[in-house]
């Protein structure tokens, strides 16, 4: 019997997705993914000088590393790219589902992100999202920024430590997410109420904050699917707020305290 | 009679001041420099296509635009900015002095930034500052970052109308500020107090917050002439935020409301 379309689409996608790799580049991110048990390392290119400043990582990770000239660094990256001499092959981390992120701290914080697509703005968001205690990061498995060595290095280390999953319909998590017991907030200019004023006394709960990306903001679907829209508190109209900034305060704002 | 060095010096310095030019790229950044009535214009370079996209503003500024082929393009900008077409050289805005531009406002916010150089970071910075309403960010004149067409660029427009000053020394500039009823807060990581317990119920009040850059943060000569310094109330430490991120979070923690 002939296997049925979106079955032949499946299969095909699960082997891309295990085919596909990623280079980090940068002292930092290298630094972090050779030290984190949980990444799946494939080939580390460094300098001579890059070797030295990461012996302790190379040495944890048990990787034979590739040497390479400064002059000529073959690693296959951006060319623009600033990688200080060190470039590694990974694939991409698998934070499991939502349930295992979202659930059991106390109070959880999740930023969904629909379709912001520029890989720094997300890579700062990984990392304020660390710092702030978030429990993770979802955006869309299309339309979003994909896990790539320039997220990685914006996220300076963030990437390795912050779950960030990638969801196949932002909707359908909103939902999921009520049903876990969340308060989805989507940010919006023109909302009528505050973050603040939203939890009012009751920050004590789990919160999903919902972000756009700058200039389009939220599709239609999504504010129909939130809880409720909110605004952040801010003199100027927050809609003019970079992306990150925007997430960073929100998260911060809607912190149990 | 010869004059002494330190006049020889100034003069010198206010020479290459007056001389000094900024070339501006992108369409949102030349479009709002062109509609600034206090921006200084030298020249414009676009193409065709640029030139429609900016027609009102043009017409507005009473400029003679240069017309550029798209395929070499010859602003003296950097090879790898995203110009879209659009170059406008420009002298640096002249805010004026600290009182003018921190004195007035009802509980003035300001942003010291203490060697902050990155021009991504005081890009951002600015933006946020002009949607959370800060009345200036001022950093130092040298070891900060210069207005560039790069910090236009993350500026978003803000540059254009968010007051940048640029001081010789910026203790002696907490010392003025404090002089004006400031209280000064230094930002760091190993402070013990939030900024919300160092304002406490009393948020109507003038407030400057000092930012150091990521990784050595405040000089100690800052620390030492701020009035307190405080950190930012996140559970995985504030020094690992980006700089630009944690001076939003600041402004927002800080805001009488």
């Amino acid at each position: 019997m002939k296997k049925p379309k979106w079955v032949v689409e499946k299969e095909k996608a699960r082997k891309t997705a295990a085919s596909e790799t990623v280079w980090l580049f940068g002292l930092h991110a290298v630094r972090d993914a050779l030290m984190n048990p949980r990444r799946e390392r494939l080939r580390l290119i460094v300098t001579r000088n890059a070797q030295d400043k990461l012996s302790e990582a190379i040495a944890v990770s048990g990787m034979e590393p590739e040497l390479a000239d400064p002059r000529k660094f073959t690693a296959p990256i951006d060319p623009g790219s600033v990688h200080q001499g060190a470039a590694l092959e990974v694939r991409p981390l698998n934070w499991g589902g939502l349930a295992e992120n979202c659930i059991g701290r106390e109070n959880p914080r999740v930023i969904l992100l629909d379709r912001v697509t520029d890989p720094h703005n997300v890579g700062a968001i990984l990392r304020s999202a660390e710092v702030l205690g978030a429990s993770a990061v979802i955006g869309t498995r299309h339309h979003s920024a994909p896990e790539t060595g320039a997220l990685a290095k914006t996220a300076s280390g963030a990437l390795e430590r912050q779950p960030y999953l990638r969801v196949r319909n932002l909707a359908d998590t909103i939902v999921e997410l009520q049903g876990m017991g969340f308060l989805v907030l989507g940010l919006d200019g023109e909302a009528e109420h505050t973050i603040e004023a939203a939890l009012g006394e009751v920050k004590a709960r789990p919160v999903a904050l919902v972000l756009g990306a700058e200039g389009p903001g939220l599709r239609q679907k999504t504010k129909d699917t939130a809880d409720q829209l909110v605004k952040i508190d801010a003199a100027g109209g927050f809609g003019s707020l970079n992306v990150s900034n925007a997430a960073a305060i929100a998260l911060y704002a809607s912190q149990p305290r």
